[in-house]
This record gives structure tokens, C-alpha cells and sequence, in this order.
């Protein structure tokens, strides 16, 4: 099953496991995928730089991505970004070998011009095949490389093989409409357009036309409520729940040790087994915990989800439906 | 009254306000610094960035220090980072005879290395003279000037009238601690810390051990209001507060337009007769400006600071005391 | 006089003078004037980079403008870029009041898409009035902004006052082809084009297309007849010139102490009294010093004007002629 | 056999051969080789950025490594600087085990302060194994990582596998004299330092201490004659033969086209059979071909082994000895 442009939902941006020593932890894998199934995602989305993939060598990425296809029952999507195209083609031809519905692709931080950036993906998808389904991700704040509305529908243009955006500029509201106005005046063809930015402007960017949420945050079942009722057009309920999560969202959302946050949460959660990052890696002080676990007992109170998270010594993975997330207990 | 190392309480970022011609809207600049005042800042701090200061030329950034500083009742601290140190020594001794209590420096872009950022500080203060008290600012997501705590400590140690630090990594929470580490371990003399990032994570910075926040949000009753409950050991308080406007915060902490947002609300509450912005600048689209109004209607269920803001017409400035503040109507 | 189009020779980057206390040496301006004179250049840019525009203060740089404009025979330009519109605005209106022939305007280092740099210039424009003759800077190596030759050709043809590209990419051979291709299928009208880079590679630039030069190097005179010789078809003239000052400008091209080495070569040459910078500067070690000595020595044995240089004792301006120059003497 | 401080000499930096259509040429790697070693180079230096190794998957780095070493009868250093350390390991680890002399790292851009440079090559060492000679390279130009001769001397005090230094700071002479003067006052252990830029300021860089070159220009031999000049003692002798290839090094030196001007003349001398590079890479226009052919031409007025290039249908290496080297024919 290949990725095409009428992908929506979330499409969670998964970690990578790791053992306290450094290997890759690869019964979490499996956990970890039951895990994020088990919160309603549409997708999985592995070996992104929040999935620490350039600390992988090429042997691990490529047996990575196979465990996860074999396992997922959701389309799984594959990062496939590296400083050249040799590496690049080896790692996508791989992962859709081994059933990967597609793959994604970042700019390197060294485009500048907008020629620059239309020849590079020209290029790119030359080297990986024209038969590969992409996603185009745009992310200025880390990547340094700044792609305008245009830009991006020429892209989008050139390459048929191009079917969905992962919006990841900030601020990015903007974005979208123009992306969308552009669909409307025919000027760009149907794209999938699902947004990471670790979620803090998922609200909005529902309302502004994205299919979807492509991040990682640690309840990726939230982003699915979220989403959803966004979806039904239930506005107040939709930023309600957004709301609850935004302290803790915001906290995670912090470059450098962000990733640390998240791995916390998620073993906080059962989903792996260790919240070990491989160097060089942000860690967390016995500071920073404790404001989390402050962060988490607030959620609780407002979204039962994370109620489950304090409960110590459990490590079964705990998702609750949309009906129980909705329903605000105080 | 000089600015020195015991300063604490909110030192608002404030914004220039400006005609619809883009001239400098002279009637707002007194109305703004009553609006501050109002709010009950402890300091106001012009001519940052988010006071477009860059875009003032030399006369124009006189003349608006004089008349902020003739206005106000509480210090007044000036930004007078220059790309040289004889237009910055020019503005500092000029700010300073005009009776402003200190001025704030930030380091250029291109410096790297710890030597070569502690050898600008020394010679920066050798141009505007050792006798003008002033605050480091340090702002490494735009600035992408990186100081460790030991290259604040080697600056504040060198420089006695370094007496502030403008706190503005991203994130940050563990510099508070090390640098309020390195004064208990007697390494580093006291220094006053206030913080910016838009206030995104003042909640956790004064339970790091910050003195309060330097930031301009729109509603710095609010910020005003979290220091004094978090000084007054209210926690959840204070973090309830916080919760409520991070919706907002997090909106206005929008790269480019964030200060778009900030005069918009501005204008609203009756700060500044208009939202104008100097070019270059962002500007609010009908959908963006739509968000922001629900936005604070949703703020105004749990903040009647916000309520006020909706009674269109009225234009003058309201503030709620903290009484108030702190007895959400939901 | 204002500057057009058909600007041509060589517009010297000068210096800019000052007393070892770090004030405006306003005798060495008038002198440095007549040294630039005397090498024959076509005009003179003041106020950029390599002319520690940004170290002066306002009144110093419209004074230092006036003073020069006052005293040269040629066109005078002069460097506006700001951080603001205002502050370029001021010292635009002010130099041409003066009697500047235009100015010269870089892009700021945060534009990045076509879109904005396209935006940026006439906005700069707007600012400045569209009366004022303008020089387009093309610095990608310092300034971190790319502009593709079509975004200069659609910055031209937008901008009726831009009448030349100060050409300092690096390599920019290519652009200038590109740029001249252009104007050759009627796409772009007639632009004058004056290369930087230290002069390292005006050899070809001229060959391609480039109307002369606009550079600091130490031996202005040098730069004039290569601009001559190439003009006249003298290839292999030019390029046994130019080699012989490839040693010496290649050393003159070091980031962080270029322009100590270029100002120790014009003192050493009586264009000016002191080779001070103001803060922050690089500056010589004897080492280096010794260095440039050498390479002044060996210079003398190919080009006369060199060997002036070495009488120590003797500071009026020596300049030789064409004549002269194009007889190497070993 | 492996590196030790003591290295001394040119070791070149070796292009990686590609045929036309963009595969590994193997048959050129034995050819390029040897022609290096005709060239009397001391040690290769492959895989680094001018080795395009970034194009590489990890299969034919590994490769190439292993065939380079088997032919080599000097010692080989092999590039392994990489987004993780995982492929670092795995690249370190293999090339040593084919029998590589040692590796090279370069910091990844990201790193800022002293102490993230100082505990990046204690990570990288870490992971690579203590046991595995390392060079440290050094290019801010490139990497934007700027290390002071302090962070230098940390780096190789911490670990005592960094052997030597590639040096590429622009400008670098006087970092080569502090990083002597540490060695001198005993602060620093001897460390081997071998200089890059393309060679630009090979002449002083000697002078200052430097213990050879480490560069790709495509006449090595010429480094090896200045370097074993300059180690005799004959400057004059040294700069002249310097000075006659600097207007081609120059040349050569340009950002984006500086590897295609090196693989069109490598081609000339025999050294490869195609100039192919693999995409993304810049490529040489008609007039940049006559520029380079030009200055070959001029060149070879100079020095015989130029003229040798020009000998059309003769791809057989032709290195001349240090002795017609150093006999201008002119």
C-alpha cells in the first residue's frame, strides 16, 4: 500500500528505542509500534531526525524500518534524508523493498535560492526513482532552508511522485492557506499537507485546511482526538483538549533536550522500555523531571490519559478512546 | 536611581508605537507608558527588538528614551546594541543624561567562541564607559550567539556594572540553575536574571530562581501577577494563571509576526491607538486576526483581564488587579 | 553628477582614517582622497564594509561624506546599508544633499527566498525615494544572501534607479555571463557592472564582461590598469600585471585582518598616517607585518610602484603610471 | 603501519573517481594512486569533502578505502566524519582493519561553544575507540565551527589518539604560531600539523611552523617542492614556485566549482580518466574551460610540468623532479 495524496490523520513521528547501553532496543520496537497503533495513528512516520536517524548506521536503519513494516498495520513512512544521494538511494530503495509505503525527504541546510531548492528534489527523486511515493518536508527553524508557497507548489509540480507536505515551518498558518488558495485556483494539484512543529499550532492548523499532524509528541492520541474533532467540526472541544496539552506540549517542545522529554513521557507510559538517547544527546537533570511529572499530575486532572502515566510500576501502554478524552473530569 | 543587581518584578519589552504613516506615534508613547505602569511592571525596557528599534534612526531613538523616561515612575532601561560601539556609545551616554536607569547590550551575530564573546562585552564596555550599569542579553535562537553559563560568569566577573542578565535561551531552565549554582558555590557575584521568550516558560523560570520576566506579551498584568504568586510560593496558582494565556503566548511567540500579534492586542486593550509596524515587517491576515479574537474570548472565560478586551469602543487601558486575576469565573 | 549606468574603471573602497585614539582623522581623509585620485580611479565608494561604516556613528559618516564628496573629482558613493529604513534613509538624503553621486545598498543577512530579497529592495527603495541612483551589493560569502541572477534582473528591471551590481559573489565568474546573456536577449537593460572580492579574480571578471572594479586592495593603480590593459584588448598585459600582485592580494583577502593589512600597505604608501581600526579589529603581529614586507620586496622587483613603497621615511603618495607599470623590471 | 605526530609532507587530499555515468571508477583509483604517489606525496588523505565522500553509501566508502590502501606504499587517512557516530564507528573501525593509517574528523556544523567542541571529539573518541590515530580537522570557512588554539590544545590534551592537525582556518597563520608557542612553553604535546585551504598560504604557512600541506590541488607535486624548499631553507626559491602556481590556485579555490576545476585538470595530467562528479555538483562552462586552459598555458611558461598537461591525447601521469621543478624555463 503506497502513500498517496489522500493520506490524512496522524502519522506520529516515532522514536527510536535504544538499551541503556547504546544498541537498539529492538523489543521496544515492536512495543513502541504496538503502542502508537494502540492510540488510533494513521501512520507511522520512522527514521526522522526526532527518531535520531543520523545516529544510525545504514545496517540498523535498514533493519529498523523492517521490523516496523512487518508489525505496523498502518502505512509506515520512512526518513530517508542524508547529506547524498548514493545513501539516500540505498535506504529508499531498501525500505520500500521491505513494504515501506513511502519516504521522506529534507532539504540539506546549504540551499539558499529557490533554483537551488527546485534542482535539489529534482535531483532527489532522480536518484531514489521516480516510482517512490515523498514526502517533502519543510522545517526552517532547524534546516535553515526557506521555501515559499510557490516554491513548493513547483516542486510539488515537477515531481508527480511528490504526494504530501510535512509542514514544519513556524509560524505556518500562513502556509497553509496559501497551499490551499493555490489547490482552489487550480494552480496546484490534491497534496496532503499534515503538520509537525511538535503539534503547538495543531488547533489552528486543522482550521486552516492540514489533513493532519505529523509529530511526535508523547500523546500521540491526543493529536488523533484532536484531529478528529477538528474534523467534526467541533472547534471549542477541539482547542479544550488542545489546551490541556499545551503546557506539557511546550515543554517538550524545547530544542535540544526536547527528545529527552518526549522518551520520558513514553516510557512513563510503557511504550519503551528505556528513555536512553544515543550521543550526543540533551538528558534530563532530577530538575527537569520533577517538572514534568509536575506537568503530568496537572494534566491529569483535565484529560484522564495522563492519569494512567502516574500510575507507578505499571508499564502496559494506556490509550483511551476518544469518548473518555473528551470528558474533562473537573 | 541606577539599575542594579537587586532589580526584580517585570521589566516589559516595550513596543514603539507608530502612526499609520509610520511615523513615531508620540501621544501612544505616553499612553503606553501609562498602560505599563497600570499593569504594574516594575521597569520598562525600550528600544529592544521587539521595539523595532533597528528601524528608528539616531534622533528618533533619543527622542523616545527622553520621553519614556520623563513619563515613567519606575526605571527605564534602554537597548543600545549597535552594529558599532560609537553609535552604541552615542545612544547609551545619550539615554543616560536623559535619566534612564541602565542599558541592555546583546552580542552581534558572528561572534563564536568564548574568548571572542567575553572580549566583546570588555570592549563594549569601554565604549559606553564603566559607570552605565547594564544587562546582558542573551538570545541565542535569533542571535545565534551561544554563551555558556561559565562565559556569563567570565562577563559579569569582568565587567562590575554588568548587573542584569536577560534571559532568553531557549530553553534555558538549566542555565538559571547553574548560574544561581555558580552563586551559592561563591564563584559568581549576585546578578539580577529576568527572562524573555515571550514569558513561554516563565512558570518554571522563577522556580529556577529567576527575579521575574523581561518580556513584552500583551497582557503583562499577568506576567506581573505569575511572579508574585510564584514569589509568594502559590504554585498551582501561579501555574493556572500561566495555563490560561499560554493559548495566546505561544500564538504571539510566532517568528515574524509574532510582533504583529503582540500590537494588535496591544491596540485593543488601549495601549496604542494603532498596530502599526515600521517595514519590514509582518503583518495579520483576516483569518490570523479572527484566531486572535478567539483567543481572547476563550482567555476571558478564565481571565477577566481578557473580558475587558472584548468591549469594542472602549479604548482605554483596563488592568485588573491580581485579586481579580487569580478568581477565574469558570 | 549622478551616477548611471555607464559607470566604468574602477571605484576604489576606500578606507576610512583614523587617529590612533580611534577618532576621524580628518587630514588623512583629505589626503586619502587625493591618493585615490592620483591612482586614477573613475570614483570613490566610501562608507562600506571595508570602510568600518558601521563603526562610525551618524554626524561622523554625513561628515566624513561631506568631507570627501568636497574634495574628490570624481563620483562619489556612498554605503547606506542599515538595520532600518530610517537610519539609511537619513544618511541617503543626507549624502546626496551633499552631493554623492548615489548610493550603494546590501541586503540584510536574514533574507533568504527570491521573494524576499525581491521585497527587500523596494521597500529599500520606497524608503529612500526613487530619485536617488542606488548600487545593487552582491556579498553571498559575508552577507549569507543569494541572490540568482534572475533575482537580480527582476531587482533591476522593478527598480528604475538601480543603475549598478557591485559584483562580489564568489565564484561570480558565471554571473556575469548570465547577466550579461540577459541583456544581450533584450531581458535586462543596461547595468553597470563593478566587481569586489579583494580583486582576486578581476583578471577573468574583466574578460566577462565586468566594467571594472570595486575593491580596496592596497594598489589601486594596479586595479586601474588591469581595467585598462584588458579594455584594450592587452591580455596577456593584464594578466602579467595582475599576477604580480596576486601574492600580496591574496594576503590582503583574509577574513578578520584584511583590511590591518590593506591599511598597513596604504600608511606604508603615505595615503594615509595611521593604519588604525577602531574596535573591534583585527590587527598585524610583527610576524605578519614581516610577511607583508616580504611580499612587498618581492613585489617591487616585478612592479616599480611597489618599490616606492619600501623608501621608509618618505609618505607622499607615490603612483606610477601605466607606462611604468606595464614594464616589469626583472 | 600507523599516524603519528611525526608526519611531515604533502598528504593529498584524493578526489574519488566517477565514470560518466556515476559509478565508482575503479580503474582510476589505481591510476590516481599512483599518480599521487609519483607526485612524492608522504600519505593520502581519502573520503574527505573534496573526496565528494557524502555522495558515498557506506558499501563504496568502504570500498575505495580498501583499495586505495592496498595499492598506497605511504600511509593512508580516511575521512569518517559523519552524522553519528554509529557510521562513524562503523566507517573507523573498517578502514583501520583494511590497514588505514588513521581517520580525519571534521565537527558537525551545529557546534557552538568551547565546551560542546571540547566534549564532541571526546564522544566521537569514545566511539571510534581510543586505539585509532585521529586527525582533527579545523575549517570554519566550511563548518562554521570555530576552534581558538585553546580549544585546539584542550582537544589533543584530552585525547591522546589526535595526532595531528589538519589546519584550514582562514585566516590561519597566526593560530599556527599560538598552537607552536603552547609546544614551545610545554603546554601543548608535538602534534603534527598539515595545512588546507587549497594551498593559498602554503608559502607562509611553512614559515609559521606548519609540518606540510594536506590539500588537493592538482599539482601536488608543487606542494611537495615547496614544501621541501621551504624545509631547505629556500624561501626565495620556495615563493617563486609558489607564486607561479598561485594565479591557477586561486582558480581552483572557488566555492562550488573549486572540485571541477581540480577533476578537469587531474583529468589533463592522466591522473583520472573523467572529470565526473556526482550530483549535486557544480559543473565548468565552455569559457571556465579556456580560463583554466589559459592558465595552464601561462603556467607552463613557468613551470615545465605544466607543459606536460598541455601535450593533448597523452593521459600517462607525468611528474617532473623537484629539480626541473625549481629551474623556471623562462
Amino acid at each position: 500500500m503506497k502513500l498517496d495524496h489522500t493520506a490524512k490523520g496522524v502519522y506520529v513521528i516515532a522514536v527510536t528505542p535504544f538499551t541503556p547501553d547504546g544498541g537498539v532496543d529492538t523489543a521496544s520496537v515492536d512495543r513502541m509500534t504496538d503502542f502508537y497503533l494502540s492510540c488510533g495513528v494513521s501512520g507511522l512516520t520512522i527514521l526522522g531526525m526526532m527518531g535520531e536517524a543520523p545516529k544510525l548506521d545504514a545496517t540498523e536503519a535498514l533493519a529498523i524500518s523492517k521490523q516496523v513494516v512487518r508489525r505496523a498495520t498502518v502505512p509506515v513512512v520512512v526518513g530517508v534524508s542524508a547529506p547524498g544521494f548514493a545513501a539516500m538511494r540505498s535506504l529508499a530503495r531498501g525500505v520500500m523493498d521491505a513494504g515501506a509505503a513511502g519516504v521522506m525527504i529534507a532539504p540539506p541546510p546549504a540551499l539558499r535560492t529557490d533554483d537551488q531548492i527546485v534542482s535539489y528534489f529534482s535531483q532527489a527523486v532522480a536518484a531514489i526513482g521516480a516510482d517512490i511515493p515523498w514526502i517533502l518536508q519543510d522545517y526552517p527553524l532547524v534546516l535553515t532552508v526557506q521555501m515559499t508557497p510557490k516554491v513548493i507548489r513547483q516542486i510539488v509540480t515537477d515531481n508527480p511522485s511528490c504526494v504530501m507536505l510535512k509542514h514544519e515551518d513556524w509560524p505556518g498558518l500562513e502556509k497553509i492557506s496559501a497551499l490551499r488558495a493555490f489547490q482552489r485556483d487550480g494552480s496546484l494539484r490534491p497534496l496532503s499537507i499534515l503538520c509537525g512543529n511538535g503539534g503547538l499550532f495543531l488547533d489552528f492548523e486543522m482550521e486552516r485546511g492540514a489533513d493532519g499532524a505529523m509529530t511526535g509528541y508523547a500523546f500521540p492520541d491526543m493529536l488523533v482526538d484532536v484531529v478528529k474533532l477538528s474534523g467534526e467540526g467541533k472547534r471549542d472541544a477541539a482547542h479544550d483538549l488542545f489546551d490541556a496539552h499545551l503546557p506539557l506540549m511546550r515543554y517538550e517542545q524545547q530544542q535540544g533536550i526536547g527528545l529527552a522529554v518526549r522518551k520520558y513521557v513514553l516510557q512513563k507510559r510503557g511504550a519503551i522500555a528505556h528513555d536512553t538517547q544515543r550521543a550526543p544527546a540533551g538528558s534530563l537533570t532530577t530538575a527537569a523531571r520533577a517538572e514534568i511529572d509536575y506537568l503530568l499530575a496537572r494534566l491529569a486532572e483535565r484529560d484522564p490519559r495522563a492519569r494512567l502515566v502516574q500510575t507507578t510500576g505499571d508499564r502496559q501502554p494506556h490509550v483511551m478512546s476518544l469518548a473518555d478524552a473528551t470528558t474533562p473530569t473537573k
